[in-house]
């Protein structure tokens, strides 16, 4: 059914589009309506993936780079990590299903993250298991990159807090 | 990645029941984004099935409850033809894997034809073979009543006709 979703994917950003002028509010929209379904979609892949608890921050990527994207785009995504201190990476996509029916963003939408809902979605099954963390877009062949990059930044404790108190 | 789906198609009904207040413009709105999909769902349909022409009206609907039902969201519809003429059909569905994460409307929201994204799709999906129809919710399990079914009343040339010029 993935044509069916990535179909009605589009036609939510479009609405969105509709909605707000600005890229930004789509953007900052897309991202909490993935926290939202992030936070409910753990639950199914807890269940279906049956995988064990994750002892490094490194481990966990994995898991999403390899098992979660599977499972919910099929494709996985290469990983790396960008930090001396182990707690930034990278998931590297090759191929982004959920632009599949997508050319090219218009030019009077060009700061548009098409994709945001999945950085909502990755932080918001983290914080189910505990793990603060910071999902953004950092490279999107959509807009002319290379690859498509989605940087994930770990929330050490004090930090999480520093953060939150912002 | 159904549950992915699932829980997107819920962000954007939410969505819309805040950009509009009637529920009866949410329907309009929904349908609209469906036959937008339905349009072009259509040829992946059409490419990864591999049916032959259709002969009648009810193989047709027979094809749309067996096997595109099937491939989109993992259930059958049963069929029912409810007209003389035999023109018109329902698609029972026992199980609506659309509404999962639905509990029930809230008692604001009782006119909200929550899946009525898939009227539209059926609706373009059909125009895309040439075939007007008109498809929508006749009852609805969140509505309280015992199945979920779908009516579609295939338009003759005639009746056609004088439906575009109303």
């Amino acid at each position: 059914s993935r044509e069916l979703f990535v179909l009605t994917y589009g036609a939510l950003v479009a609405q969105l589009c509709k909605d707000y002028e600005k890229d930004e509010d789509v953007n900052i929209c897309l991202d909490r309506m993935g926290y939202g379904i992030g936070i409910r979609l753990i639950d199914d892949f807890l269940a279906r993936s049956a995988v064990k608890k994750c002892r490094s921050y490194s481990e966990t990527t994995d898991m999403i780079a390899q098992v979660a994207f599977k499972m919910y785009l099929g494709v996985t995504a290469s990983v790396s990590c960008t930090s001396a201190a182990g707690n930034e990476f990278s998931l590297i996509l090759d191929k982004n299903p959920l632009v599949d029916f997508v050319e090219e963003l218009p030019a009077e939408r060009a700061s548009l993250c098409y994709c945001n809902v999945l950085c909502g979605v990755i932080r918001g099954a983290l914080e189910m298991v505990r793990l603060a963390a910071e999902v953004t877009f950092l490279q999107d062949r959509l807009k002319g990159d290379a690859v498509t990059e989605i940087g994930i930044t770990f929330l050490r404790k004090a930090e999480d807090r520093k953060h939150k108190r912002n």
